[in-house]
């Protein structure tokens, strides 16, 4: 049976004169271009006078029926097959890093017959596909999960955590993780909070193109990973993405610092508030210096996480009712991501104070990103602090989170919770400097 | 009585001994330092053994009572008086600009008295502060509203659409209106759609910084907003802000398009996804060129908005009972802010096939800020557009809140207001190239 998925109107009728199906290669001339790919299907919203092609330069184009003068199929649709290459030999005096996968784009394989990229994982893959890792690194390879990273929360958070401590426990020398780029960020933060103190760099790596296309990022991230788990001084967790569009820079986060600040971009994550700790350049690491306030003393495992814990944006028309919702349903903590300085409507207030009075952890970000809050400034800062908000400073809203998550689970009681989420453990939380530059 | 709110401790030793109130103006010396300022009153948080100072330039400071080798009083603490200074002569030949006051720092005044800035505003207030904008232009000034900004919503909205409208048919030649930051970019994108094809400029307007520091940048960002809306290529809506931290340049910027990036800053206000429209320095407006899409072929007054519309930005541990939450309470419009290219985890599925299936509109961006959502990448994507998602390409999370809003009210049905929402309407929208290059 022929599968022309999506298509309708005059692509459709366009694909059965030819006898055409999703997978094919082809060959469509319209004017003086030829265009080699293969047919994807199409989606609901697609306009039904179009057919689009995988070129094979990895790019999907649309291509309008009416203007095609001729087409020809190369050969019928089949899924490419992926033949495991065998692994290289390994010198035994090197640092011994385990990579670890847990999903995600960096060892996807596209799926020619649908375009789209599947999360395939094992670690094996990325291995396999990139094997300069092998000069810097003895690699041991563990898959831990194979999610896509939106279904990734405080259960595999968990777990990988406990994986990691596991191999480091067992004598591994560095950490890589590979992770969906969508939630990376949210799991560094839980690692570095998780894994605080940690005696051995674990370094998330992510790829925000597959590996089957010429514009990977998967290759040049994973290699500056695996150089920078392989030095001791970046004990700790970092994050390793593309500096820029050029295929030759990678940034080293702080796992607390980074969000992920562009869909599709391969540079598409920055250090917010702190400039990245190192870049990696031609295998060369040009070091800007790790915060102090990032390096704990001793390394705590504490690998729990409350699930009770919401992130809330403030907007104008915000429901204060939500805030209702979450009490009533027995929530634990609130995040706010408040405007400018740390702000939400009057609206929120009693709410929020039914809240604290229930014994609900509030905390203020500001959904600016940049900056710190300080609810000092205005009255409506100052009337929130009244209620018992607390200004979480220069923090993320999403690390605040994560920490406010993993808080809640390793304390005795609130005030000890509260306690830690004003206290920097790493690197999240800058203090404000002595003088007290207000607005500034 | 002496007033030394939030002191205790050493502090309030110290000040009683020297029998200090807040207000007063100090000297104090300490080592080879003098400072001279007023005292501040201290909040909940504050350390008890220091003192807080606001500087006669303008920043606060605090010192350690233990550290204070001397300290004389020079003055009682007053309140500063505000004498109305009279109005310049107009000149009739200059375009007729109308300011317009709903609240914020702009124009708000320092309370010696708690160091706190209250927005406490008249238009007239500025246009006696700012009396070089009367070069460019007739000034009007009205008070629309005096609200911190936070507390704007659809109502607000409306009301500041409604005065504009009247001013428009009045025969003003442009429109300036000074907003607090907090919100302002939500209400710009709200005029531009309420306004759309307005046939005059209509310029915001907001400071970061109260007009008695000397970092104001409120004189500079109303110059250039009452700059740019007496010429009239700017018909439309825009927001003037500072371009960098210099005083020098300040940026205009495609009211659909920009979003506070910063807590704090006075270049805290970005363009996302289109570089602004232009540049004003030293009194030259340098053009960059406004996007066709932005510009609306006539003047549709539709100035009014649909509250029950949610933004809900997805995390990992996101609960989706709260979209079964906003089903229950009659909700109409839901914009996710997902991951990525708009991605949420699977089990929001449910949840929100329940929303759509009851009605709910419900639309996808990206908590990325930049870029653009791409649903048919990965299967989590094309997942959520069979459940009847709708991708917003690269619109702003709160822009497409904001227009979910007013399309939900001025539509005769679902399928209508669907059509509003992936229809550049603003300059919202700008659609993707013809080739369709997926995750490029």
């Amino acid at each position: 049976m022929q599968d022309r998925r999506g298509y309708k109107g005059s692509s459709l009728k366009f694909l059965t004169k030819e006898n055409l199906s999703t997978g094919d290669l082809l060959s469509i001339r319209k004017g003086s271009t030829e265009y080699v790919g293969s047919l994807l299907p199409r989606y609901e919203y697609a306009d039904e006078n179009y057919i689009t092609i995988k070129l094979l330069n990895g790019y999907n184009i649309g291509v309008r029926v009416s203007n095609i003068e001729s087409v020809s199929k190369l050969s019928d649709g089949t899924k490419p097959l992926f033949a495991r290459p065998t692994l290289p030999t390994i010198d035994s005096s090197l640092p011994r890093i385990v990579v670890m996968g847990t999903g995600g784009t960096i060892a996807s394989r596209i799926d020619y017959k649908t375009g789209a990229v599947h999360p395939a994982f094992s670690a094996e893959d990325i291995y396999a596909i990139i094997p300069e890792i092998s000069t810097y690194a003895q690699i041991d390879t563990a898959a831990v999960l194979n999610y896509d990273s939106e279904n990734i929360a405080t259960r595999e958070w968990s777990i990988i955590a406990e994986a990691i401590a596991d191999k480091i426990s067992g004598g591994a020398d560095g950490i890589v993780v590979s992770h969906g780029t969508d939630t990376i960020a949210y799991t560094a933060a839980a690692l570095s909070f998780a894994l605080n103190g940690s005696p051995v760099p674990v370094i998330l790596v992510g790829s925000q193109r597959s590996t089957d296309r010429p514009s990977s990022d998967a290759a040049l991230n994973m290699i500056a990973a695996v150089l920078v788990a392989s030095r001791p001084e970046f004990s700790g967790v970092y994050l390793a993405m593309h500096s820029s569009s050029n295929d030759d820079s990678v940034s080293i986060h702080l796992g607390t610092k980074v969000r992920k600040n562009h869909t599709s971009r391969r540079d598409a994550f920055e250090s917010i508030n702190i400039p990245p700790v190192a870049y990696v350049r031609r295998g060369e690491i040009r070091h800007l210096g790790i915060p102090n306030e990032a390096k704990a003393k001793r390394f705590a495992l504490r690998m729990s996480f409350e699930e009770k814990v919401a992130l809330l944006k403030f907007h104008p028309g915000f429901d204060p009712g939500l805030i209702d919702y979450l009490r009533e349903r027995g929530y634990k903590g609130l995040v706010l991501e408040g405007t400018g300085l740390g702000h939400v409507s009057s609206k929120c207030y009693e709410p929020i104070k039914g809240a604290i009075q229930s014994g609900i952890l509030v905390g203020m970000t500001s959904q600016c990103i940049w900056g710190r809050v300080r609810m000092t400034v205005y009255s409506t800062g100052r009337d929130l602090m009244n209620l018992g908000v607390i200004p979480l400073e220069d923090m993320l809203p999403e690390t605040a989170q994560v920490k406010m998550m993993w808080a809640l689970k390793n304390s005795q009681d609130l005030d000890e919770a509260k306690n830690i989420m004003t206290t920097n453990i790493a690197g999240e939380l800058v203090e404000r400097s002595p003088i007290d530059r207000r607005q500034s």
